[in-house]
């Protein structure tokens, strides 16, 4: 029954009933948390065997004619370009391989045209404004690299379909002070959306005023699905980019920070040549060359998409129970009550949830009192300001299931306290 | 015999013999390099058990109680701070673990610099200029890395102490624009000068007029001795700038990039406790962490210092007989003629080669017609702009000895014909 049908009486006789609940699970000193996009401990397991995969006869010359274990190779090896390609399907000279993380691969690509320009524009550092288009709710790291460099974040709203492209057309096309927008085109980060093809081919026609615009497309879950038989595809940005024109409008990312070891994997961008080669240019002054042992370890055991793709089921086997633990836990509570609702993600790492307006910070602050650490409310907008305080990030996968369990009673119980207040306010 | 002794016509008869020399060598299509301070196929060979170290039952929670293999530990693992904190003899909170390579740290240090400020202090992108000490001959990265950021350059002199501290003090303390000096202060790259006690103190109590000056203090090859029986020691710069009431004042680098595999090392900075939390603070915009897996095989392959040690006088083992057929080559060839000298390190990766003046871009130009790559002639200065034209950096470290030996005789015929050259012009 819809807790907004329900008589004042019925509401505090149901909060006092949620009250002696939550101090219970206040008393049990609780230690849990549903906030970061973290593997569970079995899931790095399923690549131990890459720690141990070099051997004394590993042949540590590959493809480039040079020792892996040496300095040189500055884009990274043949091997890991062929890996990446494969896997965002693009030619090898679209490809550059960077570092252990594709965060540090996003910052440096807006570092270096905030230092530098982007193909001859000028440097965003001599500029009065930079703006940004945000699709919201998002990934909170990108708007603290935003922040960062002073870049004004503006929030476009989202549909199942992706961003709204309306707005972001209007806008791209008449400001030329806007330069970017952030986006997770697959189970995107929060809310699970996979952009529709309409949405990728806008993107690609895009007719930006600003030369140096660019599509920051965190492609961050591409092969991170958590079913078999539901794995919807994602229409090529690169390749749209290039038909439509707009070859150098987009730089896409990617790592393999989920497939493997987090920190520790290998990261890439795909993009035109032009910004290939101008990336590499910039980076010659930064580094003498990545990890390319790193890059050997990874192309070794993964040697084919095929292995790739059944390694990632195998990551979808762990994730899927919890994801499905926590939805039907939703449902089972609060289903019907008319006071939230809630995405139901094919993959990537999160499920976004929507409470009652007002409601989200009041919610988090409560789980935290009861030992349940949630990704802050309103860190999925801008400035951490969620102007419905609504949005919270819920992030299934890294407690055991059992653990996640007792976590999300607890996020229950605050969540219908919270929307009572609410009710009870109005 | 010198050769400003000898006659014209003795001269060009030496000369005539040389060249024939020279084109005998040229028609041996030799493919040959002395140019970067790479470590050879045996000094790599050194570490291979480090590739096989993590095995399924390794630990992987660390002291910091955090799976090595996860996300987190920004700052590194308590393991490798250890590590370099003993290696650079300074507490566990002046030490900051970065990536793969110092060089990436370095350039970070001076692109936060550039886009935050250090300490408060203004931004380096809003200042009309900013200038830096550059003692030469000095390493051509740190000079690109300066104008990539459009930093001014201004050479200073050393001598077989270190820079001169004399004009080092005179310009830091009369030009706030100067921000900051480039130092490698043991086995300087490329002159393998060892700084002298009195220098280093006479650094740590310069008095700058800019609160944001800084030493960047590249002690690249702080272990890197040849010689088991000779070993100098610098002093301390951290705890010689604490005592000197200047604790912030420098930003020390070191790595593994020659201690076990370049550019698949590992990295730190030790500083002051103020400006690693800043740098650390500044860093989680850009990363979750750095790959903790590789510093974790690092201080499980190399787990005392007297470990450390030992594996660094296998490299010693390696390069100082290179060292030595080079430095006998050049004094049997060219010892006494008056054309040349060089420098005799007890460390590092180089030979610092002075030829007349005028000649080091012909002889290095030569050499590379015949076949050998030397570094180009002019990079030990900044802007590639040695007033001399004298400077030429040898790497003797990569060729396998044979090849050290054919790539020397080459470069020895080529220092005469340039300077009989040069003479004859006179």
């Amino acid at each position: 029954m819809s807790y907004k049908m329900m008589t004042k009486d019925e509401l505090k006789r149901l909060r006092s009933e949620l009250l002696s609940e939550y101090e219970e699970k206040k008393s049990q000193g609780l230690d849990l948390s549903m906030a970061r996009g973290k593997p569970e401990t079995s899931q790095l397991d399923l690549s131990m065997p890459m720690l141990e995969i070099i051997k004394p006869d590993t042949p540590f010359k590959g493809e480039d004619g040079m020792d892996m274990r040496n300095y040189g190779v500055l884009s990274g090896t043949a091997e890991a370009k062929r890996f990446f390609a494969d896997m965002l399907d693009v030619s090898l000279e679209n490809i550059l391989i960077y570092g252990s993380a594709s965060l540090a691969l996003m910052y440096d690509t807006i570092s270096r045209a905030y230092i530098k320009g982007i193909c001859g524009s000028e440097p965003w550092s001599r500029l009065e404004k930079v703006k940004f288009l945000c699709p919201v709710p998002g990934y909170d790291r990108h708007f603290t690299i935003c922040e960062f460099f002073g870049i004004e974040m503006i929030s476009v709203p989202m549909d199942d379909n992706g961003p709204d492209m309306d707005m972001v057309e209007r806008l791209v096309s008449c400001d030329p002070l806007i330069k970017g927008i952030w986006c997770v085109p697959k189970y995107s980060n929060p809310n699970g959306i996979v952009y529709s093809d309409e949405v990728v081919r806008r993107f690609a026609a895009l007719k930006p005023a600003a030369e140096d615009f660019r599509i920051y497309w965190d492609n961050a879950y591409c092969i991170h699905h958590l079913y078999r038989d539901r794995q919807p595809e994602i229409l090529n940005i690169v390749s749209e980019c290039e038909k439509a024109g707009n070859p150098d409008m987009v730089y896409e990312f990617c790592s393999t920070s989920k497939i493997t070891f987090p920190g520790s994997g290998v990261s890439a961008m795909a993009a035109s040549k032009r910004n290939i080669d101008e990336t590499v240019a910039m980076m010659s002054v930064q580094t003498i060359s990545h990890d390319k042992l790193n890059q050997l370890r990874h192309v070794m055991f993964l040697p084919t998409q095929k292995a790739l793709k059944e390694h990632m089921m195998k990551h979808a086997d762990i994730m899927r129970p919890k994801f499905e633990a926590v939805l039907e836990m939703l449902e089972k509570e609060l289903g019907g009550l008319g006071i939230a609702s809630w995405t139901k993600p094919l993959g990537g790492y999160f499920i976004s949830f929507d409470s009652m307006e007002g409601c989200a910070k009041k919610i988090v602050s409560m789980c935290k009192d009861a030992g349940i650490v949630m990704t802050d409310a309103g860190a999925t907008y801008p400035y951490g300001n969620d102007p419905k305080d609504s949005n919270i990030r819920i992030a299934p996968s890294f407690p055991p299931i059992d653990e996640l369990r007792k976590a999300c009673e607890v996020f229950i119980i605050c969540v219908k306290l919270a929307s009572i207040e609410k009710i009870l306010s109005i």
